[in-house]
């Protein structure tokens, strides 16, 4: 069989009238497919509906001598900073127990560098003239809009098979404009990566020129194996604290993806001086954040062991729709020599490469066919991928079989583009 | 019986001299009493935790074709803006229904001003030369530390019966730098009172010079008689639309004192094309509030009748306290013609004052003699109030022999406080 660019004009054209005639077809369908956020499926969130299953009494809303149900306790009830401490190896004093939404708690963050300036800041940011910030691409298009809301100038800097190019980063961070840098280090979004010891290292170590940068280590996969044991990683408040980088590290984490999406608990995980920096600030916001929720939270979720059993169900329920898109782009895709795609041991997605200049104009055709993905160019900064490549695939929600029928009519869109693009 | 002013010295001598001794005697019992804070009681938990009685299975967190155990819907679900529209007399679309806290989304409002702008902005607030904002005093404390953090300058405002001084408050809004108001239009923190209907009706008509002015509306106590039947309130919004004026007022409220505190639900309502202007800039910030919790109290709170005779449970509980607080008052203060004090029919707070220059005094004795109040001053902005008279009771969570104990030491520490001011 030949690759597209092996063919030749007239074996293209035919190619591309036979997959008009299929896209004709699946467009009759009137399908109704979404892949395009990570949200969990049914299935996961009906087995954790087992939570309200533990009966609670009031008395077991009393913890540690705090009554959970009253106001107060801003940085959360002990019981749960002690098990966001134990899943990600820091200290439970440098856990502030939130809300429901770690996205919130980066947002705030970088909020109250503008409104209130951070630890080390000379004056807040919002009497900067510009703020210039490091983003990993393909990223996580939530993070990049994040700071591209507040005005900040977004700096690319390539991914690599062991984390951001650390080159790039090391000379950026030289000039005192930038001031912060995206993470997602362990399964990162939308690649799948795992950061490197070295990478992980050489970040911890960095020297910025700006004294308030804030390395945010959204850890939102920190115990999100799709297949084998836990996979342990470096805590990463210890190693900057080794480093003499205490307070530069922001570190996040949630259940959403382990309880419940929009109904679960979220950290932050900092220095236990920007404890007490943030602290102050979030006395002026909020009276506590619900302790109930994160009560409740600890009464199943336990510990880490009992966390990561529960995230051996999570993947045997993820893990094979992961297998089924892997196994359509293998059989529908791979022989054009068209794209290329990510196999991630973790997280929430696949991320897929195609050829240059086709990922808009193929996803433009799924939706004709009623196929819904994350935008193109959504996991790069201002929503545009230079290459017009990448294509971030989330397998979680949609049933097996309607996995199957989307990625389907994915790799025909995305070999009609190519077609196009190649010329017919 | 005398008042302290028409005592002679040497009546002031002794008096002071029993009290002395009293006090003495108060100090070596080690109390440890506390009415610093609005919080309800425990017997007021143990009440609502019916709430969690309601089985709910899977299909139950289904609601309008929402699955509000997954991400989404960032306004909240369609039943909780449709509870919040009923208790506050607005419509569903002009609700925002969000996490836990009302506090944090005053803050978040007030901050996006800053970071983002508002809608009618003309820049972000962060780019201003100075913003200035009006407090009606006495006020609520936190309110005031919000506006603070921020670096405002805070314009107070006499509290009167019916309401902050309107006469002040629209010649302060001809100044284009101040560009928004707190406001606790019924059972005010702390002095109780509920603006009358010409207040609300000049508020809403207010044609401020700043055309981005704030108009917050904390309707923490929408609910919350403490004797009698519900007293219904105007809807701002519409008002504010009369008087064309829809985009001008932002009104909050939570169950924080129908359900849980730090664990109930919270609503921001706000016109329409405020909810489409807020709506798009938090989903740059939360991918949603916890919508579980939302349903759960829903399916408790059921609408605003069921709202209502739960609030009617609460009044009984509640009642008892606010009496023995009065009567305490006028056994043990009434006669010395220092004081005077409110007479709430809701709300959480029972406001004091003192012969001026004997509150923080006063609070210092207590201390000493173990009852912490709200600090002297905190109803005032910058935490000052010029009078040093003023002072909140919280009678909400000590149960009523408690009460009882911390309010005759509260007496006995102002009539020291007086006595000293008057010579002795």
């Amino acid at each position: 069989m030949k690759t597209y660019q092996e063919m030749t004009l007239a074996e293209r054209q035919a190619e591309y009238a036979a997959l008009c005639r299929t896209h004709q077809e699946q467009k009759a369908l009137g399908l109704d497919l979404n892949m395009a956020r990570g949200k969990p499926g049914r299935e996961q969130l009906d087995m954790v509906m087992e939570m309200y299953n533990i009966p609670l009494t009031a008395d077991d809303f009393i913890t540690d001598g705090i009554d959970a149900r009253n106001y107060g306790y801003v940085a959360g009830i002990p019981i749960a900073r002690r098990l966001f401490a134990d899943l990600l190896g820091c200290k439970p004093g440098q856990v502030i127990a939130g809300g429901n939404s770690s996205l919130e708690m980066m947002f705030d963050a970088v909020s109250k560098a503008y409104t209130h300036g951070l630890l080390h800041s000379e004056k807040p940011w919002g009497k900067l003239d510009r703020v210039k910030w490091i983003c990993p691409v393909p990223g996580y298009d939530r993070h990049f809009k994040v700071t591209e809301s507040f005005g900040m100038e977004l700096l690319s800097v390539p991914m690599t098979e062991t984390g951001p190019d650390m080159d790039r980063v090391e000379q950026l961070i030289r000039d005192p404009e930038v001031r912060g840098m995206w993470n997602v280090p362990k399964y990162s979004n939308p690649t799948g990566i795992t950061y490197s010891l070295e990478t992980i290292h050489r970040l911890a170590a960095m020297k910025p020129a700006a004294p308030d940068f804030m390395l945010m280590w959204d850890n939102a996969y920190c115990v999100h194996e799709l297949e084998g044991d836990f996979v342990p990683f470096p805590d990463i408040l210890s190693l900057c604290a080794e480093y003499g980088n205490g307070d530069m590290v922001y570190e996040f984490a949630s259940t959403s993806k382990i309880t419940f999406p929009g109904a679960g608990i979220a950290c932050g995980a900092v220095s236990e001086a920007n404890v007490e920096y943030f602290k102050n600030l979030l006395n002026i916001q909020i009276i506590s954040y619900d302790k109930m929720n994160q009560l409740r939270h600890v009464r199943y979720l336990k510990d880490k062991e009992t966390t990561l059993a529960l995230m051996r169900r999570h993947a045997a329920i993820l893990g094979p729709k992961f297998r089924a898109v892997e196994d359509e782009l293998d059989r529908h895709l791979a022989p054009w020599g068209i794209a290329s795609w990510s196999h991630p041991k973790g997280g929430y997605f696949v991320s897929l490469d195609a050829m240059p200049g086709t990922a808009r104009r193929a996803l433009e055709l799924c939706r004709d066919a009623g196929v819904t993905m994350t935008a193109a160019g959504a996991t790069f900064p201002y929503g545009v991928d230079p290459q017009d490549s990448n294509i971030r695939i989330a397998p979680s929600l949609p049933p097996v079989h309607e996995l199957e029928q989307a990625i389907a009519i994915l790799c025909d869109c995305l070999r009609m583009a190519a077609l196009e693009k190649l010329g017919i």
